[in-house]
């Protein structure tokens, strides 16, 4: 490919950013969008050449839906139907999609993506054609996964600044569980604790800790859902551990509380380490 | 008071950074550390005039004891034998100190304060004059403390900056279990769950809701051991509503699951709002 058309549909943050990165690289971008009005006014920005239906698309050697996760299948599927683009997404779950989409993947037409960035802003007006750059985007092939149609996904992505990182569709499911959605689950709890009497005590610690809290509802619980196979046990698992402090608390055990926080601490080391890599 | 000399007793972060404020603010400082080289150190720094034992005070009108929770009652009286300034503390819980120096709040000569601030950097090195600009300083008067003991020791927080809330110490105990202890634990949980696996996929979200549990785990251990009976209620209240997500999201119940994260975001507004005023 390199040089070939690229369709993007959807045209939120994810999509229009995407969109603003590869044609500020030089690609031709296609730009299509459920409401008209929206590929229009990326166009207008300079985001790529828009399309009224995906028929228009028939020349597309990529194609990237970035809609939200319950309607991906069906437009992949539309779009496989029309062009001969290898097409990927940017969904936060994989496995379910990759089940429902596993004849596209051995056929070298379907790739798994998930870029590890994002903002609770939403929409074309927040999209950054630097949205991309240095942030890590997961690829999930499978057993039965085309290798060039990988590559050429993948290229892509690097085109726009990503770092790249392959793991297995259950592997990936598995571990944004623990790297994303247990935190935002906790950072929520904390959250809702906080009460009026509270409030003006809350400092710095309160304010990192429950950044995450303010982000949509309607779209956490679609994430938290579209993965509970992986975050209800995790989320167990962690239940466990919190009675574990509550009763070393009660008890007054010392050892054992500072123990507790030895874990949490030997945890962020684990992720300030992989920052550095 | 207002131009007396003031003592500080314990010069890491806190104390000196509290002295440093006060002689930059034209004060007369006394510094005081249970190692003289440490107070030597802080007086090469313009911190104030270093004394080597606690009888040198005798003319200070005011005193803070910025050292760990457990040494600070044995301090407090030490400095009431020798003095007759009104002394302070910097303690993160207050019903304790309160009940075992009672006679010293109905004396006037102690009033119990807890600025909200701090770092993960600790010690002489990273005192800063600007640490309380700003901040919440919460005092903890009693029916039985002196009001114009409580005036004086209020007055010294606002020079340096400080916004004063006063608390009943059992509201602030509460609340700080909430706005504090509790946001601690859960990040502490939340990056104990990463997994050498994991910990590449983790982004902004996972940065900032585990930012604090980096924390020091032997501090952190004595500031939970010393509020537990407010904080093992709150961390029981925190693991029942865990529960219900657990169960809301293995039953696919997806009103539940996102009225459940409209809680956090609600108490996150919480926070946003007594920011603003």
């Amino acid at each position: 490919m390199a040089s070939g058309d690229i369709l993007i549909c959807g045209l939120g943050l994810m999509g229009g950013s995407l969109a603003a990165a590869l044609t500020r690289a030089g690609r031709s971008v296609l730009l299509w969008h459920r409401r008209p009005e929206v590929a229009q006014e990326a166009e207008r920005r300079g985001f790529g050449k828009m399309i009224a239906t995906l028929s228009e698309a028939r020349t597309a050697e990529s194609a990237v839906v970035c809609t939200p996760v319950s309607t991906i299948p069906s437009l992949v599927r539309d779009i496989a139907a029309v062009t001969r683009a290898v097409i990927t997404d940017v969904g936060s779950t994989k496995c379910g999609l990759l089940s429902e989409l596993h004849d596209l993947d051995a056929a070298g037409r379907f790739i798994g993506s998930h870029p590890m960035c994002g903002s609770h802003a939403t929409g074309l007006d927040h999209a950054d054609a630097d949205l991309y750059r240095g942030r890590v985007v997961i690829t999930t092939p499978t057993e039965n996964t085309d290798r060039k149609a990988l590559d050429q996904i993948e290229d892509m992505w690097r085109v726009v600044g990503a770092r790249l990182v392959r793991l297995d569709p259950a592997v990936h499911d598995r571990a944004v569980a623990v790297a994303s959605h247990l935190p935002h689950l906790l950072s929520s709890a904390a959250a809702a604790g906080l009460s009026d009497a509270a409030a003006p005590l809350a400092a710095g610690g309160f304010r990192d800790t429950t950044r995450v809290a303010a982000g949509d509802p309607a779209l956490w619980a679609d994430i938290l859902l579209a993965n509970r196979g992986e975050v209800v046990p995790e989320l167990a698992r962690t239940l466990a551990r919190l009675e574990a402090l509550r009763d070393a608390l009660a008890d007054a055990d010392r050892a054992a509380v500072q123990r507790w926080l030895e874990a949490g601490q030997a945890g962020r080391r684990r992720f300030e380490a992989a920052q550095h890599r």
